[in-house]
């Protein structure tokens, strides 16, 4: 594995037309590559409009088998080849009776293997309860020839047993790609600090990079309009801000780290020496076990 | 219990004089009761200087029981009986071989219990291996008249485990009495805003408050110095900062909290709803488990 790695998010709006969102993230993978990103995170579901902010039949039509003849995995398949880089790639998923929200990484065109999104939200809005079953892969870490990459799969992201978890199987570099905006019926209410703060506190805790990529746009569901709010961003291993962007536009973020170093540090710091797992045995429970 | 609830932050330097901090330390709850707290935090180990810049078998003579006898625990449970007050109270404890890093919690005079630090720091500047046991009771929570508080003792707070761990006992407020600053060997070094931001997470992530009480002032311990870079805190339930201060001057903090709205809104996030304890075994190892 290199030492070095440049690390890329891109950020844009997403249309209904799959080819459409297929080209721009394409467009946008390239322009980070050429800013010499080796691991590129692309935003949640990219392929289409967030159709979770309603909770219709008609929408289970979009998930796919993850196969040979999936057309978006393909194109991202090649172009992961093309450009050498590590390609998480989000997408709705069939297979048999099941649905999930997923996440295949791939390594300059290699498929690494896929994991399915473990906490599922349900809210105005958010009607993921609806469509996905809650994943069933544990959470996941890929050694690439860029480190040891970790995904989460956006509200993963509000759980530090998810950044944990992965920060403990290896991880070197947690990922999200993400979408959220605005939240029906509370006009007033915007979560984008609140999002930021909890990854970055990911960050700070386990002494890794946190990104996360979200979409921008407002989008209009079934007669339901939601506002994606952007502003994706790179944190470093403090949970500093080391690349961020704004609530609109279209945006390629890099940052590059020095591997070597952030494991030196990690070890140094001595957080994953002092755990104390024999007393974390409530976190194996919802409501705080046995009074 | 009272639905609102005023929470309380005093920061101040340490001299070598256990009645001369007493009185700061009284002093300053006081100010931060007349304010209208109703909880207050003061720093970690606010009876001296904090010996563990140094391994020295002569520091472990600041060490007592807890017991009736304990000079800066009775004085600190008349202060909370007569300003009905709840106080935290951080002290070196000494029963039979151990020795530990405790905090007994004070809630208008009544002795609720103590909790005793799990995470034991040990680097330049912060020995704490060599004098704390590691602490035995697990994580702690009390319902006080002013709500549940869970407590974390400085390294305590950089762990996710301990604070959700609390979270899920049923805390609703987290606090964090610490002692931290300047690392030997290291004068361009600088933790402070890690070390808020990991806490900030904590308090985003488990939708509460969080509050740290750090000390200020430089401090001579055995041919060694160190300077406490205060910077004390609240964080609100999104892990927005609702009050801070300064790296040098005392200061009392308070920050307001309605926990009926606090409570609605962590039952309506979904949070701990969507946790997936199944999936958090591997919270339960050092090393991410078996291959």
């Amino acid at each position: 594995m290199a030492n070095e790695v440049t690390l890329g998010v891109v950020q844009f709006a997403c249309t209904d037309d799959a080819d459409e969102n297929v080209a721009t993230a394409s467009r946008l993978v390239r322009d980070a590559a050429a800013c010499g990103a080796n691991i590129v995170l692309v935003q949640e579901l990219f392929e289409g409009l967030y159709f979770c902010q309603e909770e219709s039949p008609a929408h289970f039509a979009r998930a796919r088998p993850l196969d040979s003849a999936h057309p978006t995995l393909s194109a991202m398949k090649a172009l992961s080849a093309e450009l050498g880089i590590v390609l998480p790639v989000s997408l709705f998923e069939r297979r048999n009776q099941a649905y999930f929200n997923t996440v295949v990484m791939l390594d300059a065109g290699s498929d690494l293997g896929l994991y399915r999104k473990s906490h599922i939200p349900d809210g105005p809005g958010y009607s993921e309860k609806f469509y996905f079953n809650p994943g069933d892969t544990g959470f996941r870490v890929w050694p690439t020839r860029f480190g040891v990459v970790g995904v989460g799969i956006c509200w993963d992201q509000w759980f530090p047993e998810a950044a944990r978890a992965m920060a403990l199987m290896g991880a070197e570099l947690l990922l999200y790609p993400t979408a959220i905006g605005s939240e029906p019926g509370r006009p007033d209410f915007d979560s984008m600090q609140h999002w930021r703060t909890t990854m970055r506190g990911h960050a700070g805790a386990n002494l890794m990079p946190v990104a996360a990529a979200n979409r921008i746009g407002t989008e209009h569901v079934g007669g339901k309009t939601q506002t994606y709010y952007g502003s994706s961003f790179i944190a470093g291993a403090s949970g500093e801000l080391l690349a961020e962007t704004g609530r609109d536009g279209e945006a390629v973020l890099t940052a590059t780290f020095d591997r070597a170093r952030l494991a030196a540090d990690r070890a140094a710091w001595g957080l994953f020496r002092d755990r104390r797992p024999e007393l974390y045995g409530v976190l194996a429970t919802l409501d705080g076990g046995p009074d």
